[in-house]
């Protein structure tokens, strides 16, 4: 090989590593194995009859334009469809507050690339998404990490962070990834008002908000920060840009988020997605809004909530027969995942090498911490969305064979070291 | 709106503006305007008919796993069918060799993500792609801008410009985006060598190289570097990245693009597509892979080469017929467009007001030039590709009376400064 390229990649890229996610699942996708390790929507609900109607009528009514070139700010139909879906939960936008995305992952590149300097601090929850860190860690972001419980960020320790002047705060206050946890809704008002007072703005990730299966439906932050703030201007054009998308209510495979921001922050980041991707597939664009139209999507939704809800709780119940009383767990409101706690001591990635010879598999909960704390040494993430029940019971009863062993070996070693 | 916003943007972001042909493209969409400003491909040729029963075909066979997250690098049988297709243009990939992307831009992208630290020059065609430019400019690139002729890039300039050390060339060889012309195999020969001789790596971006109208077809620049350079690697594992695209092809509005590179250097690309927008939608690598297999492609590549062909032969016709001979104009021998020069003096900005009073758009020559130089202020860009035998006629017809009133003008001023 030309030695052309070494040395020539640029600082940027000096700290990009594949994902461990990514390492790890290729390990996990052998048959036997019961994986609870990635992210995936079950398969099993995907509306495909849905799809293929959709992909008919579109290409027979709108073939050329489907096809085509389209804006970079989205198809207008179906950013209008998003508004008015979001409406529901008070997120008052208007179509030129939305803006479709290939991906919430690609929200949150453009984001990082027009927010982040080389050494910019990001504040995020400890632990949070895995692809956010990613995304940021190109532009060089810096991290500093808030501890969450169960009610989600830990707002009483946020002051002291926010005065180290962060450039924004990233927050995922629906069904955490990976923790599950949910932002109660006062710590919500106590986390705009703070967001406020200090001038930092909020990135609020909301990919598993629609999928809450029990309890009320809690208020955006981007709704919060108008309402208590007493914007005038009548929609979501405050500290907050709001992210979800299409990905855990539709299909993942057509790579379809969207953001909501004021026009100014639509504009910018437009422009920087043109010279991204130029826009974001029309074909899906068009698909998706004619799978997701006359109500189809909130009766689907409705379907994956049951489906969701069942292997929760078939995992929870798992969980509390199998699994030790020292070892503990998030009970999830909704989303794709819970995070287990194991005794201190105990080292994730020799139980993950100890589970994947019971053929269960997991990700280690130290990926998901931005500061390297040995914090996330303790904790698994497990995916319940992806396995069925028989799956999710049998899955977890190995899993516990793991973890007892585990325990056992580490017992022994302090028994042996009191000696 | 809050002020939290203002000031928080990204140094990287400071030179971005909209791309001039975007807002042109929504002035010169009114329907009585005959656009030969876009570069759109012809919807006519979208092969409709045929995606509808790709789409059929997948979602009945693999809905589960077209719908459900993918690879990173791309859909396995796309990849490798790229790959069997390259070779014939002795471009011998392996599939470890080829990533998809989100269209080309997206590979332009990520090129820059990788290479380019803030005030590092590129050295590109004066002209070239304007999205290559918006795509790079957002990570600090700075130009070195070399002449193209008739013959492509003027290798006979080049050597100077290597010896400042830019990071790496942006070459497009075939029926390049502006100025419709093609690198002569002999300059093919020397730019490779030169290149070697620099440690300047190449990008040869290839999207119209299967849209050939007449001549042969020329050796691609990854080829010319294995066979010049003997490496010893079996396949293009050399100082060039290639990029190409289905959106020519098939259909833009898939965003379907690939690179073709080194393996250590997919390994980065992957990496960075991953934070991106983790991978490119797996339903239309999926649906594409349907549309073009078993040698459709081929067929239908047949077809667009035809209709372009005449189309491109109505533009040439009408020009010689309707422009005065002080206007000239280059001869594509494939791709979308044809570029035009006016005698020293005429500002294309002006030209292109007074051609909008006579329905008639084409893009300023000068949005394609990375050193602000004056050279652009007296060319045009015009796409053949998008309107039908008709319009190409009259628009031509049109465009000619903006341009003698133009020129007629310039005389009338020159003469008046004589007196």
């Amino acid at each position: 090989m030309s030695t052309a390229w070494t040395s020539r990649y640029a600082l940027r890229t000096k700290g990009i590593k594949s994902s461990a996610i990514r390492e790890l699942l290729k390990i996990t996708q052998r048959s036997e194995v019961i994986s609870f390790a990635g992210g995936l929507p079950a398969p099993e609900v995907f509306p495909i009859q849905r799809f293929e109607e959709a992909c008919h009528r579109v290409l027979e009514q709108n073939g050329a334009s489907a096809l085509q070139y389209g804006a970079t700010e989205g198809y207008e139909p179906l950013r209008e469809m998003i508004a008015r879906n979001m409406a529901r939960y008070g997120i008052l936008a208007k179509v030129e507050n939305v803006m479709i995305t290939s991906g919430s992952q690609q929200a949150l590149d453009l984001i990082g690339k027009l927010l982040i300097n080389t050494g910019d601090r990001v504040l995020v929850e400890g632990p949070t998404y895995l692809g956010a860190l990613q995304a940021f860690n190109v532009y060089g972001a810096e991290y500093v990490s808030v501890p969450i419980d169960d009610d989600g960020l830990r707002t009483d320790l946020l002051e002291k962070s926010l005065r180290s002047g962060p450039k924004f705060m990233y927050i995922l206050p629906n069904f955490q990834n990976p923790a599950g946890t949910t932002l109660s809704e006062g710590r919500r008002h106590e986390l705009v008002l703070m967001a406020d007072k200090y001038g930092i703005p909020i990135i609020e990730d909301d990919p598993y908000g629609q999928l809450r299966y029990e309890g009320d439906h809690l208020t955006p932050l981007v709704v919060l920060d108008r309402e208590n703030l007493r914007r005038d201007n009548g929609y979501s054009l405050g500290n907050v840009i709001y992210l979800s998308t299409f990905s855990k209510t539709l299909a993942p495979g057509l790579r379809l988020g969207w953001i909501v921001a004021p026009p100014e922050i639509i504009s910018k980041l437009v422009q920087l997605k043109q010279g991204a991707d130029l826009h974001t597939s029309t074909f899906n664009q068009f698909v998706a809004y004619e799978v997701a139209r006359d109500g189809f999507l909130d009766q689907h939704i409705k379907l994956i909530r049951q489906v969701y809800r069942e292997r929760r709780d078939v995992m929870l119940q798992a969980l509390d027969e199998f699994f030790p009383p020292e070892v503990t767990w998030t009970h999830p409101k909704g989303g794709l995942f819970l995070w287990v706690t194991l005794p201190e001591g105990v080292d994730c990635h020799e139980l993950f090498q100890r589970a994947l010879k019971e053929n269960v598999a997991f990700v280690t909960g130290d990926s998901f911490y931005a500061d390297n704390s040995h914090e996330g040494g303790r904790h698994m993430r497990l995916n319940f969305s992806n396995a069925n029940r028989e799956q999710i019971r049998e899955g977890i009863r190995r899993l516990s064979v793991a973890v007892k062993d585990q325990i056992e070996q580490l017992h022994l070693t302090l028994a042996g070291a009191d000696v």
